[in-house]
């Protein structure tokens, strides 16, 4: 069975977004050339995609994990019971509130492929629940100041072993084990 | 004329103590090896330290930057005036509030060599100042969940250009330039 992987793209002082959500500042160091082929690679490896509720934004209002260009099954927490929905070739299915529960329903979805988990909140979650296996961050050169953290107000003391390293044109990429 | 440096030891959260300013952690990930010579190396650019002002500690309680290790002076940002100090082949030379002039001072007791800026709150207002040429970090394998944070309140998007990435043992070693 695949793993579970923390994915994000921080900024070193590692927000994620704007405070308003907005990921803009990205643009700048979007990469065309050995970082893309690291993203795709690590994008390569997934089977499916559990994502955070989003208080901002809807699946049909245009918030697609990987631009769309991921065609494997959406975990997306939500606070509401809904039907899922297809777009574009992807499934979404919503998952009330039970993380454990999303997590275990995309590792199953993915089979011997790994799980990405998306977003600041449910990563910490996951990472609290200990469902998560690994870490892997695309850490752009560039401190925001202020936004939307991936770690901040995680609150619990998490051991990591470095697993890999590499930078390129101008991101570079960490990923960790989790040590259990 | 040399640089200044932020040179900070974090977790991959971003905190370089815990909330009481404990950095036990961090022994686990102490360096003999490559890590080490890494540290090391920086530490031999080095030829002046500007420190922040400590509410937990005085210089004569214990709190020597590198542990002593480095015979270079010291200037300590403090809120009241005093004479200067001598300890262990060390000069600590306090500056009343003026940050730019604790750095100026520092450079010119440098010479050609650069000047670390050691401490979250000075980094960051060194950051907001301009005065910064380069980030030096090591990253260990650690997410410590709460704590006193590096970059944490800098509010202000800062350019930055990668300029090394090494990894050994344990820790992750990133250098950035700040891009003027």
């Amino acid at each position: 069975m695949g793993k579970v992987i923390v994915h994000a793209t921080i900024t070193l002082d590692g927000f994620m977004a704007d405070p308003d959500g907005g990921i803009d500042w990205m643009f700048g160091f979007s990469s065309v050339d050995e970082d893309g082929e690291l993203v795709s690679n690590v994008m390569k490896e997934l089977g499916a995609i559990v994502g955070g509720a989003n208080k901002t934004q809807t699946i049909e209002e245009g918030e697609i994990p990987y631009g769309g260009m991921l065609k494997i099954p959406v975990f997306e927490m939500t606070h509401e019971a809904r039907e899922p929905i297809e777009r574009d070739g992807i499934t979404y299915t919503f998952v009330v509130d039970d993380i454990t529960h999303a997590v275990e329903a995309a590792k199953a979805a993915a089979g011997e492929k790994s799980v990405a988990i998306l977003g600041g909140s449910i990563s910490r979650q996951c990472l609290k629940l200990g469902l998560v296996d690994e870490i892997q961050l695309h850490v752009v050169p560039l401190l925001l100041g202020e936004g939307i953290s991936l770690f901040g107000g995680l609150g619990q003391q998490i051991k990591l072993e470095r697993i890999e390293t590499a930078a390129f044109a101008s991101e570079t990429h960490l990923r960790y084990r989790v040590v259990k």
